[in-house]
């Protein structure tokens, strides 16, 4: 059985792993008949967002702790991920995967990757496994793969060009198709960076785990 | 359009609302064409678990904020529900609906409910409008349905039998499959009580709400 590793960046769209996207890629893993491992990285949150409000709560929650939530408590503290031991990769959106994971959402093309997601990603793609990044999280696409790897965000003009600045190929996509690099194995999908529903959210994603698993 | 309230009970399996079985729930709505609105009552929750140790944490949280998490920030007060704004009810498990909706996880059949989760689960079942039931939230079933209506919560003999001593005529249940009380329009579905992983529990979820969007 193909065995796919997730890595999630919190629980909530605002600041955190996109909870629709993170559910949809842990069910369509299994329904390609493939398993899944959670994974987070053990640090601090940007910060807490009232999902009700949109404003900033005087909280600190931990991205692992919160992310424990989406995996019902089985989930790994992202440094212990071993690439021997996985097939692929998959990366759900939310603002956390632009505020914890690396600090896109606020430095743009200027944007640094944490250190423990770097050694992830950059573990998979140096084996050749495939790797689907969801939504907002490709915008580690060009911190991982080579100068001209293809990506999309969708179609937002300012977002493509960040990636395009980091080194990207940014192609747009509509919500319910992919942009495959097959050289590099990695795959993309807007789903909540254009979807307006759920049901839109999960025809991207059904189509980029199912190619992920064939390409592993 | 069919429209369906989803009454949430915060945001992770072991304090709030399951969060694949609430993101499954509002994806079949709409692949069964309709669409959906959800809820959760403005209270704090009962406590805050940490989902990686499952350790008790020195917090305060609020049910209808963190259940905005699951909702995308689209969620509105249990108060404010409008009976006559919708055509079916859905109810997702987690430990929050037996802690938060009322206290079956710690009284069992001598729990008690929530005023405003009896008072919007009440106007639909006196209205004859259909109601679902995941996972552990049919212990709430007995409150609100008259004695003997059928109800599930999978096969653990003594939650069945708290569910018996509050008034429901209980009815082992495969995860994969639901209980209809036809003349109460209420289905339940075991879920995670029984699930064993995401697959499974969509099996029965999907079933529960193709009948109830059926039945509305």
């Amino acid at each position: 059985m193909k065995k796919v590793a997730v890595i999630l960046s919190g629980c909530g769209v605002f600041d955190g792993a996109e909870i629709h996207e993170a559910v949809l890629t842990l069910l369509n893993i299994e329904l390609q008949g493939a398993s899944y491992q959670c994974f987070a990285p053990n640090i601090s949150q940007h910060h807490v967002i009232n999902h009700l409000t949109g404003e900033e709560m005087p909280e600190k929650r931990n991205v692992l702790i919160e992310a424990a939530r989406i995996a019902r408590g089985e989930i790994k503290d992202l440094n212990e991920l071993n690439i021997n031991e996985f097939d692929a990769l998959a990366l759900p959106g939310g603002f956390g995967a632009a505020k914890n994971l690396c600090d896109f959402a606020f430095k743009g093309a200027e944007c640094e990757i944490n250190a423990d997601v770097a050694n992830a990603c950059r573990a998979f793609a140096e084996a050749q496994k495939p790797a689907a990044y969801i939504c907002i999280a490709p915008a580690l696409i060009p911190q991982i793969y080579a100068k001209g790897t293809l990506a999309t965000i969708g179609n937002d003009a300012d977002t493509a060009s960040a990636l395009s600045t980091l080194g990207a190929t940014h192609q747009d996509c509509d919500v319910n198709d992919i942009v495959v690099d097959a050289h590099a194995k990695v795959i993309s999908t807007p789903a909540y960076m254009l979807a307006t529903n759920i049901r839109e959210a999960a025809t991207g994603i059904e189509k980029a785990i199912a190619e992920l698993i064939k390409m592993s």
